[in-house]
């Protein structure tokens, strides 16, 4: 079965307060980009990438795809206004029927072994979302103050969303709404099943100095 | 105004893998515990604090109380068969009326800063309960797979919190309920509304291996 990756490197890194968007970070030496394309060209020797970079940042993209080990498995496209449309660009350089992993570039710190498990429930169950429990108690806000929520049963989600390449196409010729805040709810709206699969614990989002710091300590654990 | 923080370490850190529980294992040469006992001290001069440890755990728990700076304004007192339990085991030595703090003993990154904050608030409200913003994307189970919350309206419970010594107290007073997670249930059981207060990411809660790396690498930078 063909396999792509499309990773999604859209964000403006406003949270960061760095000049550079977070995806161009550098982490032990190679910006937080590189680490994940790395991971998805070491899957499987024949995964292709589509990268999805914000147009000013097409040289900065380029430039991180020729360090890798095998750019000719990379194709780039650039992004649109929101995730959905930078998703849907990518989409379109997708040819062949396939399993289709939707990765947030900023999640740097992905397995080959996640990766791996997504594919597998995706190819029996139509599609893998990643997710693991939240550790703290969490309440949510309503119109007279805030309520708690019962924890046990709430999922924090993680990518890469996976699908069956025919499933999520169609899915992105919906017209946009604002409720698509993921790949899984773009699908969902269809009437598919959401299947979700146990994430890891270690696949932050580099969205804060503070994510940063910790993906060095991961990474220098990983080396041990 | 009288100020006590309950510091609740009654936690068997099975999580860890560690044959220690998580609140003793060491944090830049000091056991976690010392780092929140130690924040509290330095909060207010007069702030009392009240450990709350498990029994097998009474003299670990001495030991670290004898190497903070004022081993005076710390009682211990044993844990129970559940957070409420305990917490309610601490509550029995506030005598005077005050501001009581209830604090996770593995929150050990908690700062002056937030603890003030909780402080002015309760005086105003009557409680004070830290929350911050999901970053991530969730989803909650339902009778046919899940569905997507607006994570617009959730809020990450953090600790102290923090209420009127007499709002506390007489909420501890009601039977125990399987549904109370937190201080805030306890209270809020009793028709009390619960009032949130912006927390900080750093006040994290050590609960594996990967957050007593993230603990670490974030003293460091407050440390420069």
């Amino acid at each position: 079965m063909k396999k792509y990756a499309v990773i999604v490197a859209g964000g403006s890194g406003l949270r960061m307060g760095a000049a550079l968007p977070k995806q161009f970070l550098p982490l032990r030496g190679k910006p937080v980009l590189w680490h994940s394309l790395n991971t998805f060209l070491q899957a499987w020797p024949d995964l292709e990438i589509i990268l999805v970079v914000p147009t000013d940042h097409l040289p900065a993209g380029r430039d991180i795809v020729n360090t890798t080990s095998d750019p000719a498995r990379i194709r780039i496209t650039v992004g649109g206004e929101t995730r959905f449309h930078s998703v849907k660009n990518g989409l379109h350089l997708i040819s062949e029927p396939g399993i289709v992993f939707v990765h947030d570039a900023v999640r740097c710190l992905i397995t080959t072994h996640l990766i791996h498990r997504c594919y597998e429930q995706a190819l029996e169950k139509g599609n893998a979302i990643p997710a693991i429990q939240p550790i703290d108690t969490l309440r949510i806000e309503t119109p007279d103050g805030s309520q708690l929520i019962d924890r046990q049963k709430v999922r924090i989600i993680q990518t890469p969303q996976t699908f069956y390449s025919d499933i999520i196409k169609k899915a992105f010729e919906q017209p946009y709404d604002a409720s698509f805040t993921d790949e899984a709810s773009v699908v969902e709206k269809m009437g598919v099943v959401i299947q979700l699969i146990e994430g890891e614990a270690t696949n932050i989002k580099i969205t804060r100095p503070l994510d940063l710091l910790l993906a060095e300590k991961i990474l220098e654990q990983r080396m041990l």
